[in-house]
């Protein structure tokens, strides 16, 4: 891709877009194994900032993690009827190690709920034992059919959180603990507006009693699932024997829940904040948050230029700010714009001799806004741009989001938006599967909430979208990745 | 294992130790699958310390994180003809996926030379490209027949780099950077002295030129390689072709190196520093460096010195140091001791009545001895106090390997010391392949490195230990993990 080419617009075509944003940016990179990809240095950095934002609330909130087999026997599968029902079509197989058939095939793991809960069976015995709160950061496998960088691959990366309680009230907690983990982290890392709530028992998670979930809207008004936490009741429990003693003597199965957030958040980031430019990171998760570039045109002036160059980043990086000094010679200023400018950096620092003068720096915002910021007051003015930047990427998203989105739509609204620009469609639901999947079959659309409370519409909906029956709950709908 | 049973004395059955050990520091457990471990909290702690003072250091000197496919094409493992002679016969393949047999089964990863090349031969266009430097945190599989917790496992985790060069300098001088960080790692963080040198050519990497590795000897007197960092010359560039435009227009191979190091340093640990009440952590790599422990009898007792421990704890996280107060009621202060040394805790700080009057707590080494420190100094007390344990661990590991090293060893001093006590043998040797197999089916010992040159002896052997002839270079044998 050269400068002259440009990226699709996303009007045009956003999946081309989209994959045209993460090559420029370089995160991604297809491999030769059929729907596995490379996360390229670009996008992995964002992936370990990513990770360093989880883990530190995970540990704040007493998690602690662990790390266990990739290889799951087949008969563990099975334990869970709902759970091997869910997962047996997509999983690869290893039949065959050190030269010989195996006896038992191995899974590669889609997902670790039986491989732990058979080691939480030996190492619970007592209610001093509980809660067990563990995480693990691990690949995944899972053998689908249609696959996009970061959204959906046979392999990703993610974390999987497991847990276990004494009874349903503690586990019920952790689950919502961990959603509300989940939305911090998506408005306040990633500048990404969720909705949250529960699935319906056709969108849960195989095996769970209750699946809560986020939900985003991305530029193309598709919904992405950004993150999924399982109330998992004891279904898991008794399947591989987890019981304790209780206080009172007692025995009885633990509680368990399960959540995951995935490398899958990349692309969304991509698809939240992007532009017809390139990526567009928000400063929390910008591996380099700030470029400098030096501009000049004879030797003394790049003596005079680079000198504040070379101040400006040291004093940057001691102020903790992830900043790049880009001095590469044989580039011109434009070029090297246009390189970071796809790489998403959020703020771009030009130095040229008339600044040096100044006592100042011009500041370039990727999200459009240019202004001095004086020498004198760097990091401040930095850090105000930041985090000016981090709250206008949420306020845009949350807007656009807003924008898409219909309160109490009737069945024709809704036929009409998910045939045409789509995007949040909030209505009236009966809770019948059938009115269900008769509207997925018709729109292509799915419930992708039941919203929590401060996403419901101020009044509930009386009557079911599709039926006309009363309304049991409040549901929103939207075609999704 | 309770109290009063105690560990197997290391001298009785050191494999017994060990595992009795890890599993009582609660490191790692055994799983259901063949061969693959479960690393349990306390374990993973140490690995994320690992991981992180590794991950500064490659990041220090350039390289990058990146993440590649788990799996790789039975094909892609056959395009280098030592390497796949090498890793084939412990290989896990994946044979069927998605419900359908694969048409080219996939090999589960035993390294990813092949897999990461082929993604260099896309990425490298020009010299301007070079180097190329790159790092992956990731989980490998090989199918092994004896497999022992951390020290050699079906699977286990690592960090493998990758890099391309120009020419050969840069490459030799990537490779040998490298075994100095890991060097610099065993030495400052694990507290363990290493051998560095290189491989024979029977003992080196399938696929690489040469073979650089650090050699650590276990409190049994058997050696542990510790890391490896390969120059892989041009093998892998030829087969997958990575070419690149040299400055002056011509185009060449590049030069590759890999390098990696595993969970298994933290059965190291274990073997270097662990006594008979089990593990040791040395305080860099502590998950808990410190334990305070209250002791009171009555409630007005318990108060005054919970205040205290208190503010010690507080005081002690403000400054930077991992620790915990440990204030169960149900719990005696000796359980309490037990175990955390158990657990490895390089330092508990005890606090009761005496110690609240005298404005001080007492402080207990894991290593042996106890001293109090005043209140008024506790932080620089307690810094002080866990570089001693740091250097002193150290100190005692390189004189136990030191008096376990015999120089200059004839061939007879070689059998009687691999019959008996074993260590680390230096000695002539001629260099030939015949020389080096027929001391291994006698002694059971193998060339583990020929030292490099901080490690010769100051005088350089005359004669080959085993056949007598002119020594070509000295080489350190002992029998090996």
């Amino acid at each position: 891709m050269s400068q002259e080419q440009g990226l699709t617009p996303r009007a045009k075509d956003f999946s081309a877009w989209y994959n045209e944003a993460v090559m420029r940016a370089e995160l991604a990179d297809y491999s030769a194994v059929r729907g596995c990809m490379v996360i390229r240095p670009n996008g992995y950095a964002i992936w370990e900032l990513m990770q360093g934002a989880l883990d530190r609330m995970f540990k704040e909130t007493g998690h602690r993690n662990a790390y266990f087999p990739l290889f799951i026997p087949q008969s563990f599968l099975e334990k869970e009827a709902e759970h091997v029902e869910g997962f047996a079509p997509e999983v690869a197989v290893v039949t065959r190690a050190g030269g010989k058939e195996l006896e038992e095939p191995l899974v590669v793991r889609p997902t670790s709920e039986t491989i732990i809960y058979a080691s939480f069976a030996k190492w619970i015995q007592s209610y001093r034992d509980l809660p067990l709160l563990i995480n693990q950061w691990a690949n995944i496998v899972r053998w689908e059919m249609r696959t996009r960088l970061f959204l959906r691959t046979t392999e990703f990366l993610w974390q999987e959180g497991h847990t276990a309680h004494a009874d349903e009230a503690g586990a019920e907690r952790e689950a919502r603990q961990m959603l509300r983990i989940y939305r911090r982290f998506a408005e306040e890392w990633a500048a990404m507006p969720v909705i949250t709530g529960a699935k319906t028992d056709g969108e849960k998670f195989a095996g769970a009693l209750r699946t809560y979930a986020l939900e985003a809207l991305m530029q193309d008004n598709r919904a992405l699932q950004a993150g999924t936490s399982h109330h998992l009741g004891q279904n898991f429990a008794r399947a591989f024997g987890v019981q304790y003693q209780t206080a009172d003597g007692g025995l009885d199965y633990v509680w368990n829940t399960s959540w995951g957030m995935t490398t899958r958040m990349i692309g969304a980031l991509v698809m939240t904040h992007g532009d017809d430019v390139g990526i567009v990171c928000p400063p929390k998760l910008a591996p380099v948050q700030v470029v400098i570039v030096p501009i000049y045109k004879s030797d003394a002036e790049r003596a005079a230029v680079g000198e504040v160059a070379d101040r400006a980043a040291r004093e940057l990086k001691a102020a903790g700010v992830r900043v790049e000094l880009d001095a590469r010679e044989e580039m011109k200023p434009g070029a090297k714009y246009y390189e970071w400018e796809g790489r998403g950096v959020p703020l771009r620092l030009e130095v040229g001799p008339k600044d040096v003068a100044k006592g100042q720096v011009f500041a370039a915002r990727r999200t459009g806004g240019k202004a001095p910021i004086p020498l004198a007051a760097l990091a401040a003015g930095v850090a105000r741009a930041l985090e000016e930047i981090q709250a206008a990427l949420y306020t845009a998203a949350l807007e656009r989001r807003e924008a898409n989105s219909r309160r109490d739509v009737t069945k024709d609204e809704l036929i009409a938006m998910m045939a045409g620009p789509g995007g949040f469609a909030y209505g009236g639901f009966c809770g019948a599967e059938a009115c269900e999947e008769a509207i997925s079959e018709a729109t292509k659309a799915t419930v992708r909430v039941l919203p929590d409370e401060e996403f419901r519409s101020p009044t509930a909906p009386a009557r079911c979208v599709w039926c006309g029956k009363p309304s049991v709950t409040e549901a929103v709908w939207a075609k999704a990745y």
